[in-house]
């Protein structure tokens, strides 16, 4: 057959590794002095790279910003898919679980990280298309927890897709980087009454 | 008797027109040119008076910030107290109303002001004393709301003033400064469906 699969250049076949420790440079460097003040000149020092070749990897250093923000809420994101899916769970367990992971994942990146919360906060201020992506995806773990609930007679929603994204927007006090670090505009509900509250939003009526 | 109340300085009397006239220019000031780059003596030199005169009426340019936003926050209070206890309609309704102000006037402001809309995003990024009031204050018109529905048994909350607090906590990226302004960061479930979704969570049982 002519139509070989074509033989991978060197470059192309170390890409994937190039790649990531681009990022984990990246990252390091938003930890300790900011996304901000990070340039692609000192990324590629670090990697005894030309910055040109940084950018045979990625267009641009907003590109970077964007793969290590990615990188980042894509493990949140796993995390959130594995709750929706876990077995031996209720539907109200199992959004409780998610829920207070996603608080706790945004109050520790708060307190530990607060460079790198900097930069999930101008993010998230810039609109990215990433976070719209990860807006989505968690909102779809929570519409397939509220579907198996409501296919169980635990919970009901006329609607399942619209009641997650409602319970989404709903946490957003406890969950979103821009708010979380306001700590000193306490007291709201705890977490808990928050989530007992917006459970009742979901209870089969009758009961 | 000798403790008649003292005859009033022609100062101090004039001091609550004087101190509206402060207010008003550093409102437009801060309209115009934003409240960061406002100093105390551009409001002074408007005014034709010293700048030591108008630390006389407040003690420092963040005084004059607070003031200007208490009194922005202050008509919308009134108007959400005005709701609550207007006569002739339901909880749900007082309810759906108050939620829809608070809507219409976060994002009214910040399409119309964008830079007095920069100040209260200030002001709540820092935390003011005057913000923990304002939430507190809507907080309390819900609550009336709440205690009155549940009275009628049009709603079912054990703890009024938490249910309350649940609501106001819920509508947060409907209504905050620094969440409305994100319009790219669509969608959300619309402001109908959320406060819906909200009411869920006080009707009665058995219904």
């Amino acid at each position: 057959m002519s139509l070989e699969a074509p033989t991978p250049l060197l470059a192309e076949e170390s890409a994937p590794t190039t790649r990531c420790r681009i990022l984990a440079t990246a990252a390091g460097y938003f930890r300790e002095i900011g996304y901000q003040k990070t340039t692609v000149a000192d990324i590629a020092r670090t990697l005894k790279m030309s910055p040109a070749n940084v950018y045979r990897f990625f267009d641009s250093k907003k590109a970077i910003n964007e793969a290590v923000l990615e990188r980042l809420i894509g493990e949140i994101e796993a995390l959130v898919s594995e709750i929706a899916a876990r077995p031996g769970l209720t539907a109200t367990e199992r959004l409780v679980a998610a829920i207070d992971l996603l608080h706790r994942d945004c109050t520790r990146r708060c307190e530990e990280f607060p460079r790198l919360h900097e930069m999930v906060e101008a993010a998230m201020g810039e609109s990215w298309e990433v976070c719209r992506h990860h807006i989505a995806r968690i909102t779809a773990g929570f519409e397939r927890i509220v579907r198996e609930g409501v296919e169980r007679g635990e919970f009901e929603a006329a609607d399942p897709a619209e009641a997650a994204a409602c319970i989404h927007a709903g946490i957003v006090r406890y969950t979103h980087p821009l708010l979380v670090g306001q700590a000193a505009l306490q007291p709201v509900p705890s977490l808990e009454a928050m989530t007992a509250f917006l459970l009742r939003g979901l209870a089969p009526r009758g009961r």
